[in-house]
């Protein structure tokens, strides 16, 4: 059992109420508007879990949206050698210049940022195809018709990642909102947090770390050796979760169903194997990022594109915790521990 | 004496350590790398602040950045209905972009963003003229020579705005910048919060309330009115200082000093009044935004910039910021209240 208390960076800070997500650090769980994370990635879809986040209820029949938007020519301007995340950040600030007149901004970008996305790396206005939001993500990048398992894999992915709670980029939406003002501002502010590597970047970096062994035994062998030199595993422990992060199974089961058709299957094994080095090493467990990573390896999704759906996916929390926010405002502004010297005489720049 | 603790919104929770700025809770003073604002304003340059807060040291003669950048044709093309703010968070994203290999990104954006600002207004690449920073904006903005009364107000606001401790701006790009991000993506974020009107929108406000009144005794009796319909009055007060805002006297004394030039330096009277009637009724002082608004009036700066200005002088102090979280960083990572429902059950679609 860790007790340790985590201190600094606010952890373990109570910044604020919410009503939108339940980060259980007693008994582990995760609940989305008070439903566990275990009952919507068995029975719902992303696009009723949005609903549920952005309307605080489970949609009717017929609630759902059906429409589709046009992609602006305006996206494919952006430098192509851009990484994908300094585009979506782009994308997201243009289309605050674009849609002024939106009555829905968070539904607009959750359900076209996808197409806006693929169409900017292909460079020709993809159009948004009828189906679910992982259906037409597949299909527009592969440009081939995906198996409904891969649909539901990578619908399950979307539902895993939508919402954590007071989490660095979702904490920076909040603050963003804080200020009223406007969403873009806050999302363009959450997909810059979650651009970093200690954030965001954990899946592509477990990718990395899975990826480079040929076996179990090998990365046995090695990542022993990488922690007897302190180097930083990715994918593994959390700030909030101190046994196990409950996303993990599920990703983990879908990562194991998809390996039995795949020709690199042993990168299961592999990855598998890192696990239990990792809980008897450090007593360390995977989070979402860990198997999240082979999912999309098997979904043939490129890692460049790893934090970028991580991004589509989170549109929805964030787009909640922004309208929470700012229903019932209080700036946030925090002081900080002065460390600095004091009463510094001024000096003339010819006397310097 | 106001001994209220203020509370909700971080309001008086240490968020972290810093040594770059200390604003004064007790004496109501602020210091800059342990110079005191007043200091600066007497003394210092513009550029000398941005060398202090990037470098932590004053300049040494031949220190100061001299040279120029190119305006790239892109930052042209974003939409002319824009609001000058949404510009900026876009210019920054798509600097991101264009600037990937640039060594020292917080020197090139704190020299060039105000020529890209203004030729993107005014849709042609304008040059960046040698000079210091404020009778460079001047300049290009009224396409003719300022005098050295008006470069030294605009230089002074520059230096009053450039930094202020963890205030939402800051602490939005100190929270980007501990998930690892990079400087561009945490910039952003600190636009966009800067565009919410509790926060930079203050002086575009404060402005419109001071320029609707045409005497000092109409302002006395409307204000009275507002006040007894508990509507907020903008530019005044502040999270951290309870008594006074020490920036204020010096642009205070700016303002007054331009208004015997002006046609309608009754402007001055009014506001000098709602500082009265504000401290007398309510027990509020004007912040910097306050008579700022009159400044950049009298400088012939229309008000879709003032808000600009603020981002065009804080991105030194947001850059500082940046540096010091990352060169000994720990992940910003709160935690929420929870309030919601808890264990809803799964309830399929067709029986809701």
């Amino acid at each position: 059992m860790i007790t340790t208390k985590k201190r600094g960076g606010l952890a373990n800070v109570v910044a604020g109420d919410s009503n939108i997500c339940l980060c259980g650090a007693t008994d582990e769980s995760l609940l989305i508007r008070g439903y566990s994370i275990e009952d919507l990635a068995q029975s719902a879809t992303f696009e009723e879990v949005v609903f549920l986040l952005l309307a605080g209820r489970l949609p009717k029949r017929g609630e759902l949206f059906e429409g589709s938007y046009e992609v602006d020519e305006l996206f494919l301007k952006v430098p192509q050698n851009a990484s994908p995340m300094d585009f979506l950040r782009t994308a997201v600030s243009l289309a605050g210049t674009l849609w002024a007149d939106e009555p829905n901004p968070a539904l607009r970008l959750i359900t076209s940022l996808p197409t806006i996305l693929l169409s900017w790396m292909k460079q020709k206005k993809l159009p948004l195809k009828r189906g679910s939001i992982a259906k037409n993500f597949l299909e527009l990048l592969h440009e081939k018709e995906a198996t409904a398992k891969q649909i539901r894999a990578l619908d399950i992915s979307l539902i895993l990642y939508s919402e954590h709670e007071f989490n660095a980029s979702t904490f920076v939406v909040r603050t963003i909102a804080s200020t009223m003002s406007d969403y873009y501002s806050a999302i363009c502010g959450g997909i810059g947090a979650l651009a970093g590597p200690l954030h965001g970047g954990a899946n592509e970096r477990a990718y990395d770390l899975i990826h480079q062994f040929k076996s179990a035994d090998e990365a046995e062998k090695k990542i022993l050796e990488m922690l007897s030199q302190k180097i930083r595993i990715m994918g593994f422990g959390h700030r909030v979760y101190t046994t196990k992060d409950p996303r993990s199974d599920i990703i983990k089961n879908i990562a194991q169903s998809l390996a039995s058709a795949a020709s690199d299957s042993y990168l299961f094994e592999v990855a598998n194997r890192i696990e239990e080095v990792m809980w008897h090493e450090k007593m360390l467990f995977p989070n979402l990022d860990f198997y999240s990573a082979l999912v999309y390896h098997w979904l043939d999704i490129p890692k460049s594109l790893f934090t970028p759906l991580f991004v589509l996916s989170r549109l929805s929390g964030w787009s909640a915790h922004f309208i929470e926010q700012q229903s019932n405002n209080k700036l946030i502004r925090p002081l900080s521990n002065y460390t600095g010297p004091k009463h510094q005489p001024w000096i003339p720049l010819e006397e310097r």
